[in-house]
Parts: structure tokens; sequence; C-alpha cells
């Protein structure tokens, strides 16, 4: 067996600790798999005062310049988070030719390709499988797996979060606001829950898989992010009763332009099928369904965040770059990868069905008028159903002179939905601003 | 860019021409990935007189001397199937160092050991992605993304063909006989269906699984074996009723022994809940449901068989074995992978839910026997429905004197169900076998 294969822990949180856990179980099995023991170098943490098992208090640190200068460290295992100064670290561990692994999804979604570029002049490997989907292999199903293949388009589950507040009001027919608030209680939401509820993780995850779908440099500013605060238990219960879930996505797909291919790439709450495999992914649960060219359709299914199911993708990185490291090949990873700028289609542009759902005052001549706004935008509704008024409530947090409309459209853009939107929610008997969702067949 | 890696193809059929295809279109950008050019060396065909798109015809030889002699090929790509003369061509071909790609599962099942070791001791690489599930990235996440992982139980929906069947007789309520027919005038079933339908090629596949998921060497013969034949449409309306779907399983699980864990392995069509992740994969989809002490469970679908989805799977193995292979270290894939025998669980003292379906005359004191029989092996009814008789037709091939009795039990073993099955099948008044379907929840 050849010498020790050394690593640094940037981080030692839930990840970390898991990471520390795995390796200290099943180092045996893993040294032969790599050739090599796996062997804990440093562990960089802001806080030295915390108790951490598995990890010899030896080797914590806040001492990143130590970390980073020891010349001993074959790879460095960031599982920190935030751009800065996790980005600045990893550039220079890849410059002074150690291997990267990283869960940093913020990170990567807007600066992958410099990294990259970084693995790929100084040899080095840069792995990230724990940056989407927790532990679900889709970077390795999308990097390795369908090297010789075309992703047309793809539509994940890939916050946690919002998918377990969204199952939650759809089971309990709780609101968003009470629903988080017990999701933050249980640790399955942030106290500052902004990054994950408006969507915003889930952008960066969608650059992270653009990069290896589509070999797309996407900015995260560029893509059209929407969360699920508008969402209400009533538009989870007209959803089923039209024969529909709704999740939250994130999704990618070629389109095409006048110029030649564009890609669509775009984050929002979504009506999807119910008998479609992500109507049924609920709770914490994460999923990514893909549609290719030669393979066809595929779906994966599996634990979104987590310590040990995020740290399983992790270690499993750490192998590979470690084996490699051990061989003396590192840097073939992600060698003659194609990333570049591609031009994104104008969202506004692309068409879907519609979910609208509007909140009026009960009185004669509202739908023609709504009818009407629609229609001058070249909006057509498919099916409608009015809810509540004369007397009866649509919701708890309705009164009773309050109608709920909810309809589907016909294919319409966005921009006819929204130009059609301002003028309805601009009428003196629109109680509340109007909600548009895209149904994704 | 280093020199061409040479590949061999055994056998070009679907498969075979599928990777050919792929190789060709996308030859540039495979190179960029590998850092070397593929260059296939030869077609080896049974029938020298078909015509092969995208193959030189000066490449095509039934020759196999000719090609497994050649030392400038450095790797085999198997496609041929079958376990003879396959397994003889696969180990001359790593015993000279080649590494091997391979999509046999019938060959794998009975001969991976030993390849493995022929790979381990000349530092080649055995890859197999294909041998399962078709485009489904399953080899990989076991092989790789778990590597730190334990997996606790597998259930895989792995025979395109059972599954075709099942889901044709479910929504038209024809007879496995018609559908078989239908199915083969499609291409989707084999003029000769045993290996599909009887369940061996699952078991085939099972055993490749199991090789990865446990590290166990299990023999197909040693897998407790049921094909669809059994199945009729009113088992699916039955069992739907229940809440259920029925589908064709390869499952796999450690349990608990008086010595130490076992592993229970089975081939069988089962009851799965309507909302489980695999009573929705209908077709010609497979689907594989792992349950890991990290990751948690997971789910993953795709394609399970067809020219392009499986050639995707054996490409992204070539570009593998071919880096590895450009860059001098091959071997690395399966190097330590720890398979050894392990004891088998006794498949009938294990446990479940049964569902039984009885075709009775209609006379009085019918249950009260049956219950009776039950009761004597210790089999209790957790709740039964009867239909037909009377005059009444449970199905279209029945009489009117015909009940059909359907039922599910509490948990009992295989062993129970089994005896009280015969004790019930030799009375008189039973017009034909009875069936016995588990439950896996």
């Amino acid at each position: 067996m050849s010498k020790p294969i050394r690593f640094a822990l940037l981080g030692c949180g839930t990840v970390g600790g898991g990471v520390a856990e795995l390796v200290a179980r099943d180092g045996t099995y893993l040294a032969r798999r790599i050739g090599a023991p796996l062997e804990l170098a440093h562990v960089l943490v802001r806080d030295l005062g915390k108790v951490r098992r598995d990890v010899p208090a030896s080797l914590v640190t806040t001492d990143a310049e130590r970390v980073l200068s020891d010349p001993s460290v074959d790879v460095v295992v960031e599982v920190m988070g935030g751009e800065e100064p996790a980005g600045s670290y990893l550039e220079r561990a890849l410059r002074a030719g150690k291997s990267v692994v990283t869960a940093n999804k913020a990170l990567l979604a807007v600066r992958a390709p410099s990294l990259l570029a970084a693995a790929n002049e100084h040899h080095a490997d840069l792995a990230f499988e724990a940056s989407v989907g927790g532990a679900i292999p889709i970077v390795r199903a999308l990097r390795d797996h369908l090297v010789s293949d075309w992703v047309r388009s793809l539509r994940g589950i890939v916050n946690g979060t919002c998918n377990y507040i969204l199952t939650r009001m759809r089971d309990e027919g709780a609101s968003f606001t009470e629903v988080l608030r017990a999701a933050q209680e249980l640790g399955y939401a942030e106290a500052e829950p902004s990054l994950d509820v408006d969507g915003h993780d889930a952008a960066h995850k969608l650059c992270v898989l653009a990069l290896l779908a589509f070999g797309a440099v996407v900015r995260p500013d560029e893509v059209p992010t929407e969360g699920i605060r508008a969402i209400e238990p009533i538009d989870l219960r007209f959803a089923a009763r039209f024969g529909y879930a709704i999740k939250h996505l994130a999704v990618g797909r070629e389109t095409r332009g006048e110029g030649g291919p564009l890609l669509d790439l775009r984050v929002h709450p979504a009506l999807v099928p119910a008998r479609a495999p992500l109507a049924s992914v609920d709770g914490v649960l994460n999923a990514i369904a893909l549609e290719a060219e030669g393979a066809g359709a595929q779906v994966l299914v599996g634990r979104g965040a987590g310590a040990l199911p995020t740290a399983v993708s992790v270690v499993a990185d750490l192998v590979d770059v470690a084996r490699a490291r051990r061989a003396g090949v590192s840097g073939l990873l992600t060698e003659g990868l194609d990333v570049a700028r591609r031009p994104l289609a104008p969202a506004r542009a692309q068409e879907a069905i519609w979910y609208l759902r509007m909140r009026v005052l009960d009185r004669p001549g509202v739908l023609a008028q709504i009818a009407g706004a629609l229609g001058q935008s070249s909006v057509s509704i498919e099916q409608m159903v009015q809810e509540g008024g004369s007397g009866r409530r649509a919701s708890d947090s309705d009164d009773d002179e309050t109608r709920v409309i909810v309809m589907l459209t016909h294919s319409a853009s966005e921009r006819d939905v929204r130009a059609a939107l301002t003028v309805i929610d601009a009428l003196a008997f629109v109680r509340a601003p109007s909600l548009a969702l895209r149904v994704e067949q």
C-alpha cells in the first residue's frame, strides 16, 4: 500500500462531522479502494471551543494559513460554505496542485468556471457531488455516465426546505408562515430562511446542473427565480383538484431560438401532473428528472440534505480524487469538460399553461372583466373554478365577501400572463395580488 | 493528445450498433474527455452478411482469434451476450492485460468473481454498467458513490419485458398470453420468452447487484425465482382495490439470523403500495430503490433496455477504462472491492404479508374449510373479498359457478403459506391452483 493521502477539512459542522465519522469508521475499506490510507491532516474551524467527535483536538485549528501552506496536504475538502473565504482557499489549493472536494453550491454557482480552469491548469481534481441533491449521485450521472449523451431537459426538486414546507402545507392545510415556523423549530429551515424559500439556493444548484448537463456557464442572477412565499394551502388543494401537485422546481431545457438553440433556465413553484414521478417526491426528499437524447427519461430520487446523506457524497468524491492522487493521475475527472457561455432564452417569451388564482369581491360582472383583461392579452381560459362569496368562505383566511377564482389557461407566454394580471390586479374589486404558476408537463 | 485507445467490439447487434454510432458521432468530445482518441479496431460478428451502419466493413470479422490475439487492442467491449464463448474471450482479454467493458449479466451472474480476480491480477479494468438497469447508472452508484455506505435493502424492477406485460395487463385487462404475444410482435419480448417472463434474467441481474450492494457472491440457482405467468388481470385489479400495484421485483436485503446477518435474495412478482416510488414505474422503464445506512432512501429510474439507452451506459464505461488506460493506471475501478460468499437466509422462513387468490366452486362451507386450512398453518386473514358465483362471473375467464376468493394475510412465513395452499388446493371444490404473492412494504 502507498503512503497515506492526507486531506484537510475546511469546516467541521454537520457535514464535516459526517465526513470525519465515515472516514474514521470505514478507513480500512476505503484504504483498500484507494490503494492508500486516508489521513486527516487539519480541520479548519471558526470556533475552537466546540467538541468534535471523530476529530483529534490536535488537528483542529483556526489558522487557515497553516492548513493551506502545508505541502503535505494532498486533498482539501471544503464544507464550510459561503463564497468567501472558501473561494480564495480553494483557488489557492488548486494552484498548489492539491485536489479539491467541495459541497459549496453558492461558490460553484459563481466561480465553477475559474475553479475548473485552475484545476485543469494545475492537474488537480475538482469534485462536487455533494453540491446538488445531497445523497443523489447526480453529478457523476451527468459528468461521467451521460458522457456520450445530450441532455434535452431537466427538472429538479433541489431544495429540501421548500419541498418539506409545501408537503406539510398540502397535508395539513396550514399556511406557509405556520409551516415555516415549525420547520425552523425542527431544524429543516434556517433562522434566516430567504436563501431557501425565495429560491436562491435552488438557483445556485441549477447553475451547477446547467454546467454539467448543458455545458453552460450561467450566473445565478441570470436565472429567473421565484420562491414559495406566495403559495397558499388553497393552491395545493385546487392543484390536486385539477390533477396536479405543486413543487418548487429548478428547470433547464434546450429550446429553439431564431438564431439557434437557446437555454431556458428558471426556478419557481410549478404544477406537475399527479402521476409524474416528481409529484410523489415529498418531504425533505430531492429528485432530478432528466430527458436525454439517447438514454431517454431518467429520475433520481434521494435525501437532499443531512449530515450523513451529504457526507456519503463527499466521501465518494474524496475516494475518487485520493485514488487518482495515489496513482499520480490527478486532473482527469473534469478534463475536457466543455463549458462556455450559452445564449439564454428570453424568460418572458416562453409559453406554458398557467394556473391563475385571484381574490376578488363578490360582485356581479367581476368574471367578465377578468376574462376581458385576459382576452386582451391573448390569454385564453381552459377551465375555471370559483369558490367563496355569497356568505361562504373559500378558505380560513378569507371573509364571506371574498371569492377565489382559479383557472388553468391554454398555452400563453409569461409576458402576456403578467400583462393581464397587472391589469386585473389594478381593478377595484381585486382584494389581493393574483398568483400565476406554470404547469410543467 | 496521446496515441489512440483501440477497442474491439465483440458483437454488433442492437447495443453494439448503438455503441459504434455514439463513438462515431461524439468521437471528438470523447477524445477530449479521455485525453486520446478512441479507435475501433475490430468488430467480431457471427454473420458477415449483415449491413452495419457506423462500422467500416474492413473491421468486421468472424475470426475471434484475430481479435483476441491483437496486441494493439487496449479495450474489449463485449455486447454479444451468453455465457460462452463470451466468458472465455473476456478471461483471455483480461489475462492479456486488456480492459473489458461488458453488458452481459448472464455471464457476470456466474463468473463475475473470477473475472474480477483476473482483472485485479492483471491490472485491467472490468466495467459493467450496462449489465443491470440499461441506462440507469446503478453500477457506478453502488460501486463508487456509496463507497462509504452500507446498503440495507434493494428492490428493483430490472426486467423491462415483465414490467411492460404487467402494465398492459393492468391497463387493458388482457391476459398474460395475449399481452406476451403483442409484446413479441413489438419486439419487447423474445420469441423464446422464458429468460424474461420466468424471472431468470432478473435473477442474473440480482446476482450482479448483490455483488456490488452487499459484496456477496451468489449463483443465480441459489436465488428463489418466480416469473409472472401465473398473474391474471383479476390480480392486478384486486391489488389496486387493496391499494397496491403488482410489480416483478428483484429483492435483496440484510436480515438477522441466529449466527449473524444473513442475506435474503429473491425474484418474484409482489404487491407494492400504490404510493411507493416503484408502483408508478410503468412500461419498459426499470427502477432500483435502495435503502442505505447513511444515504437513506434512493430511487433510480430509467430505460432498462434498447439500443441507445444501453449503449450510453457502455460508452460511459468505455470512456472510464480508456481514460485509465491512457493514463497508465488501469485496474483501479474495482480494486479493493470486497466480494465473498455470504450466508443466505432460508427463503421459506422469511415472513411477509401475503396476497392469496383462490378459485373455488360456489358451494356452502367453502370459506370455512379454507379458513380452517390457513388457521392450521398459523396463517391469519387480515381482509378478504369474494367475487363471482351465484350466476355472476368474477372475470371473463370464469364461469357462473366459480368464485374467486382474494385475501391479504397477516405476517406469515412462506413455508406456512405454501403448506396451507397445498392443503387447500387438494380440496375437492378448488378449481385451479391458488396464487400467493408477497406484499413488499
